[in-house]
């Protein structure tokens, strides 16, 4: 009834409290680790970085908060399996570098936790195929921690979905879209690794933020599948021209890049569905993940600003010319009229969450407050290891597209036909019951009763 | 110095008056001859179609506006040919089905006149390469009719990359997305040959809206060429849903479709940008050509509204974290900076000439003026053979690509290494001198009077 694949609807028994240890704690990683001292229920009992003033840093930041110091673990890039032996480590929150997204959560599993990844949470078809694995046999959950799928828009769209409001979906589009040149050219990453991986890898290698919503709005996975990609790189001009304008010559940052401008991949899944997604984190242009959803009988678009047609009764006239128009104050209606639960639920409380930790307009922390809810009730998480491989097989997928002239390749089933039965996404009518938690019950005492 | 390829940069001698025989005389021909009655310097010698109320209907209209009532050929295929042979056409102005489009221009070219071809000229790779050949061999016009080149903002984004302001262009998207379900179901064009041909045919059989401006502004043919393409389709999903809630059951319209909902087909270029195309005539959704042209220092994008952000000193701060935002004020700025010379010169003539002749908000009679002003001062039309090529050779092999899982598909080179030599499409710094055109030499006496 859950799903065709073993993991798909599997549950654990209800965690009352969840002891989570969080490996890479740079940024991203810090910023999650005060954040999620301020879900009920959660503590951070264990910190891990091969930079030991990141891991101190973060350490110092939990004991601040709560009055209690996580273990620390740092040093080398083995460490973190030390973290995966603990006792008092429930889960393993997993923000580190890109290439060691795999190897952490595979550590994490097969010592017994539950392991939630940063995006993209494999890199190569192999990853892909080990995750899966590993998550059945050791009925651990391995989740993608993609916040986009908690965007207003972006669940505004599975709603649409849901509710049959655009009729048969027959076309999506997702991106990343986001200039990044100052932050590669002058970032604090560990050894650069996000720039270095540009340098070396073709391809769409951040594809989840914009695919991961239209995959759950598209029954992937549970009812249709992707199919085949074909992936089309352009040259790299941005990177450099930026580089040359902005870097002494002879500067050791000055690269050559794989990375393209401009990668426009299209998916085409078993039922006939297309999805184009792009990836562009070099020329000037405003940020967009497109967000679109089109079907038979309407339209929503995220970018750049939300728009949605939806056609009843009112529009047939305008239909004979096919002259429709997008409508602010209709796009206003619908907005407000088919909220997804779980934004109804949470607007206030990702509005009210600590500006600078909830990270990205609240998103962040509504899918911290949602895991630690499912994993608190004996829910299934929102997001199960089928979607997390299903998703990240682009970056693989589509750098052998692109570097083989575009060639199409084939999806592999990490369902292994599961994807033919037919079941609903958590994500679609994922809520969370307000009284059955207790906001009192944070371990940062003292930031929530400021 | 006007390009690599026999007709590129070729003009024949000054034409003082211009006959034109209009070929094919349903809503669009029949709009064209009305229209061209307005333009100065234009007479219409002779009508044809298969249809004979359609051609007499025609030329009724010329007569009553202009005291002279042209030759009308009708009743067969093949009258179109004895149109051709008249010493009083100079220019065979076609508007026929899109099967008829290159059987017309060649027939209309071995007669020693040129040729202006509705869109998509040619349907075939076969057509594009006899339509390149008996070009050259006839030295004679063949110019596509791709109004779309004439649009406002369409002329905006090849002013923009013309002065430099866009960087270097490395991704460009157009489309055709058009809901075209009334029309297709409630036609009135002869033998339902545009419903027939989305029966029969897959891929993007009308790219050249979307692709014309783009190509232009990248330098296709002139410095860089299209390398090749990959294409998806869809399912066909709405014109069914359509028909079924619409149609009585056993209604003949009732079809099966080989044309997708949505067809993305991208195209590589032979200096590696990237081309996005898109074609879907059945979904409900606002019109959009998308219209967008992204390089190293700014984009435009034209649906579903005009937005520019062009990178200067004063957006420099914001690169930081990359966040641009468009801005309704900057892109008003920049509009009425950078607006093409043509659309200057011919905005009043646009909006004053007759609403329902003059086509599309203006830029029917604009494209109109243009190609009769080139003729008559003995310039080099706007679109030669090889750009028509080009452009419709993304029928036949976007078909190809869909029918064959999307494999990556080679372009012919129409200009047989001609795009080599880096030239400047007529369309950069098209204009037209209003004092070299006397408006009072007008056709349509009673009409322009008025």
């Amino acid at each position: 009834a859950c799903g065709g694949a073993p993991m798909q609807g599997y549950h654990v028994a209800p965690m009352e409290r969840i002891r989570v240890g969080v490996v890479g704690t740079g940024g991203r990683g810090r910023a999650a680790a005060n954040r999620i001292l301020g879900v009920p229920g959660v503590d951070v009992t264990a910190v891990c970085d091969i930079r030991t003033e990141c891991a101190n840093a973060t350490a110092d930041d939990v004991e601040k908060a709560t009055g209690r110091r996580p273990k620390v673990f740092a040093g080398t890039a083995e460490d973190y399996l030390r973290l995966c032996d603990l006792d008092d480590v429930d889960v393993v929150y997993n923000a580190t570098s890109w290439n060691a997204h795999a190897p952490v959560a595979l550590g994490a599993m097969r010592a017994g936790k539950h392991a939630l990844v940063e995006v993209p949470s494999a890199m190569t078809i192999d990853e892909c195929w080990e995750l899966v694995e590993t998550s059945e046999r050791t009925k651990r959950y391995c989740m993608q921690l993609e916040n986009c799928c908690y965007g207003e828009t972006e669940l505004l769209g599975v709603n649409l979905a849901r509710l049959g409001l655009l009729g048969e979906l027959v076309h999506g589009e997702g991106a990343y879209i986001h200039d990044r040149r100052f932050s590669i050219y002058h970032s604090s990453q560990w050894n650069d690794w996000r720039k270095h991986w540009n340098e070396i890898h073709a391809g769409n290698q951040y594809p989840t933020h914009g695919l991961g919503p239209v995959a759950v709005a598209m029954d992937v996975n549970r009812g249709d599948r992707f199919d085949y990609l074909v992936s089309v790189d352009g040259e790299q001009k941005s990177y450099v021209a930026y580089a040359d304008a902005t870097l002494p010559p002879g500067d050791p940052r000055h690269a050559r890049y794989a990375m393209a401008d401009m990668n426009v991949t299209t998916i085409r899944t078993a039922k006939g569905r297309t999805i184009m997604l792009q990836h562009d984190v070099s020329t000037p242009r405003p940020y967009s993940r497109l967000d679109l959803l089109s079907g038979t009988k309407g339209i929503i678009r995220g970018y750049p600003r939300l728009e949605i047609f939806l056609e009843g009764k009112d529009s047939w006239p305008l239909s004979r010319h096919g002259h429709h128009l997008f409508s602010e104050e209709e796009t206003a209606r619908y907005r407000a009229l088919y909220r997804h639960p779980l934004v109804k639920t949470t607007a206030a409380l990702a509005k009210s969450a600590d500006g600078a930790a909830s990270g990205h307009g609240g998103i962040d922390y509504v899918m911290d407050l949602r895991w630690a809810y499912c994993l608190q009730q004996g829910l299934p998480l929102d997001m199960d290891v089928y979607d997390l491989a299903a998703w990240c097989a682009v970056c693989e997928l589509s750098e052998r597209s692109a570097r083989d002239r575009s060639r199409p390749v084939d999806f592999p089933d990490f369902t292994r036909g599961g994807w033919k039965t037919p079941s609903a996404s958590p994500l679609f009518t994922a809520d969370i019951d307000l009284a059955k938690i207790d906001f009192a019950n944070v371990a940062a005492k003292a930031k929530m009763s400021a």
